[in-house]
């Protein structure tokens, strides 16, 4: 008889609390409580843009005065959107019936109102607050009495001689277009497995990056105080080891050091993986280029060509992460899924959300939230990158 | 800390006994006790065409002897649509097996059956009864025994020297397309809402009227009994004083003179707001005019375009009646509005329209009904337009 | 007052049991006890190929050994689609860790884990059995212990000199194109409803296919032991009468002679309705033929044209199979459909279907099922077919 058939199969299912990212969700709270990047520094300018970050919709614009703001949609009058907003120096101003407001949300205008509204002060547009750094704007979407301080990361507050900081928005990394319609733990996963370079960039898409790469190497996997880090050991000539080090750390960060190796030493770059919503994400990069536009070059192409020039015959004779991970499902299907031991950057990964989901939920702070006088939001990345050992 | 952050805000929500229009809703009840229309005479014809009203859907056609039909569009048979049928002298005939059906339901032939059909009186199309009037075909899809008499309405029925009446179906004054995807209600709401008038259509975009429009009126609302009419009063040149006065009645009549002042008088025409669904809506206009095709001349255009005609960037830069509207949400989430002095007149009608609704609970006939011997069909509305007064 | 009017009518339902086919449903078990058509034999090989069926999304593939075979598509591993897979002499490789599985889901190689995987035949990918005839590759999805013969049919296994089989996947006798968007059954039900044909494809449009059959037919219904067969008389040119016998048979058979009758005797062709999900179908068909390619003649023109070929207008004006089953609703609406003596075949279908859904309920073995040693999988259709009397 045969064994083993599809009949019967269970209907696979997702692990909800560390994928869903919506308000009120588990690991939307978890997420809530640090900063993430919602538009490159020029996103947010006189044309009100919208951006979707962790579910939700708001819009992003900069006053006159180049304050950055980022407000809830719809007005707090009527609800039409604030998309067709007027954005003046002090604020953005409704089309339907002219309420302005500043980007803390405070009501400056009623104009249909007898005095412009003598009871303005009582109504507030809801807003996020912004901090502007390196390249980006990021937001805080959590509970105001947990905001921490917007970290600072030492591999990009220390240039080398003539380098300079570049900022992206178009998903490097990814493998494929700036949204990519997968869940974001797809993809965070992705950064600590190691051993999917010489099957996917390597059997598959011939040696995507340099022939080292495609190397089977040997990885030593350790959960740090704020997240999962990878050292994977790989042979070069001349008898030199590489030893690349790469780590997955909270909230999303992607410390990837080139798999170019075009140099030796610190991670250049570093990329937030920022979930839209359940079923989607954006990566955001900042990071150290010689020359302006590097941090554009550092874009893959398959067959000599980038991903959406590609045919579907060349996506299925070169499949990517985009193509792994997106063919994963919108949400990976957790319950039929079998885990080795050479997923074991997979498995303490979740482990170590789990415990972060469990001090959200007892309320305490998770790891790496930098708060109060005398904090210090100074991370240090410098240990990760690829270095050579005799 | 900052303060009315979006963090925590509650999901909001809509008034679904004031905008849901389907069959058995508490509103779709109430506009189910009236005539709507549902196309223009020509739209009846020989070519079944599907039209949808208060979330049904429907096929309107005219049989050989000039009798308009609508009836359910899946033939009583098996279920095929009319869409497909052949209309012939004396009903419409459906594609599968046959049958025909006259314009109210009664099958009068079935041609696979023996005889025609001998049991052929046992089944019936299920249908609504149609009038036409001004260019229109209007329906009653309501309760047979509440059927009221299709109102007449004086300013379409007194024609001037010269003047004749024409009908369009092009959503006249939706300031979009001809189906409008949002709620009819934030439309309908939207003709008592006098103050956007110099916001949106001035401030935003230009005075896109003629400039006396642009002016902050002073405005008097009052609910009468089958709406709430307002009254705007603008001061024009040589110290002239332009009372105009706009009128939302029952059903979904918008009686709102021209807001280009080429005239003074009574109101010109008459637009119904037909509910398409919960979720879009068109207006249907009828109105008296001076040449052919001055009805369609009266449609607006923003930077010299027509709606369909403007790019991305032009709707953001002139929006427009349908940009402030659509744009509230499919269906505007009214538990996060903030009604002010100005919204008297949104107020007064969402009033009204609640009362409405109890009387239908209780098993009255609501506002405007006229039913029976002696009743008179004939609606006043001669007291709105753009008056002049010293 | 106005009767059966379309106020108050119960919204429509359908018979889910008799029309859905996903797992675990009623009609998906049933038809999970046979065997199904999912491909041509030249749609399994080297390019795997997404099919769906009874609603399981699946993989086709051929190794390089010549086997087919049918699996899940998301790999056992993490989830990666198999679509990116890559076919080897033994089986497919996934493309994100390289896990590699055999045509009956063994797991053949593991390369990211020491030695290839020590563990790996712990772990299988979810498939289904695969057999190959008639130039279809048919599948069983069902209980393995209940498995029958892949059935032969004798009018495909008898050649006449000079004849050869052709296989077909693009919906013969569908009216529309390869992929219908409505479920199953309402095609399937017109096999046995021969009393459309002079309406739909004789009033309708034209006479589709030869004079003949645009005549009014007697009609002599009969529930076989696999299903419901019809016998339709009608008289030809020089006295002759033609007796057409046309049979539903389980699982999806569709045994219907050419309504060109452009010979008399067996018919020449048989077609399999593979339900793809509830709401969607195709046609597969084998039959014999005199010249290569005779079969993709088969297929019917209107008005000269492909049915894809044909404008919106065309279709309105002539209306075939697929305007009239499609136009039911994606599921028909059972429950407002008025059966008359005419629908017998339907009716005596339906009956003979609740009695195979009661015996598979009852644990036993449906019609048809030919299993164990000794079992005849030979199934007899010669008469069927276009026969010619006196």
């Amino acid at each position: 008889m045969d064994e083993g058939t599809a009949y019967g199969l269970a209907p696979a299912t997702h692990d909800k609390a560390l994928t869903e990212v919506g308000p009120g969700s588990p690991m939307g709270e978890l997420l809530r409580r640090y900063w993430h990047p919602v538009g490159l520094a020029a996103d947010a300018g006189a044309t009100p843009k919208p951006v979707r970050a962790l579910g939700e919709d708001l819009i992003l614009f900069r006053d006159g005065e180049g304050r950055p703001g980022l407000v809830h949609p719809r007005c707090a009058h009527r609800g039409a959107s604030l998309y067709y907003g007027r954005v003046e120096a002090d604020g953005i101003r409704c089309c339907y019936h002219g309420w302005k407001f500043a980007v803390d949300g405070r009501c400056l205008d009623q104009p249909c109102e007898p005095e412009g509204g003598k009871l303005r002060d009582n109504v507030r547009q809801p807003w996020y607050p912004l901090e502007e750094r390196y390249g980006l704007v990021f937001a805080y979407l959590g509970p105001p009495e947990r905001k921490p301080l917007l970290p600072r990361i030492d591999v990009l507050e220390q240039l080398g001689e003539g380098e300079s900081l570049e900022a992206d928005d178009s998903s490097l990394g990814g493998g494929g277009p700036p949204v990519i319609p997968c869940n974001w733990l797809q993809h965070w996963e992705n950064v600590v497995d190691s051993l999917h370079v010489p099957i996917l960039h390597g059997v598959f898409s011939g040696p995507q990056f340099v022939p080292a790469m495609a190397q089977m190497p040997e990885c030593h996997w350790e959960t740090t105080g704020r997240g999962v880090r990878v050292t994977s050991y790989r042979d070069l000539d001349g008898g030199r080891r590489l030893h690349r080090v790469t780590e997955a750390a909270m909230p999303t960060l992607r410390v990837v050091p080139s798999p170019r190796l075009g140099q030796f030493g610190p991670v250049e770059s570093i990329g937030w993986v920022l979930p839209i919503d359940d079923g989607s994400f954006r990566i955001y990069v900042a990071g150290r280029v010689k020359q302006p536009g590097d941090i554009g070059r550092m874009r893959s192409k398959m067959n000599g060509k980038f991903w959406w020039e590609l045919s579907e015959e060349e996506h299925r004779a070169f499949p990517g992460d985009y193509e792994a991970q997106v063919s994963q499902g919108r949400i990976a299907a957790h319950s039929a899924e079998h885990l080795r031991t050479s997923d074991r950057g997979i498995a303490l990964l979740r482990r170590f959300l789990r415990e972060q989901l469990a001090v959200v939920a007892n309320g305490g702070d998770p790891s790496g939230v930098a708060r109060g006088a005398g904090a210090d939001p100074l991370q240090h990345f410098a240990n990760c990158g690829n270095f050579l050992a005799a």
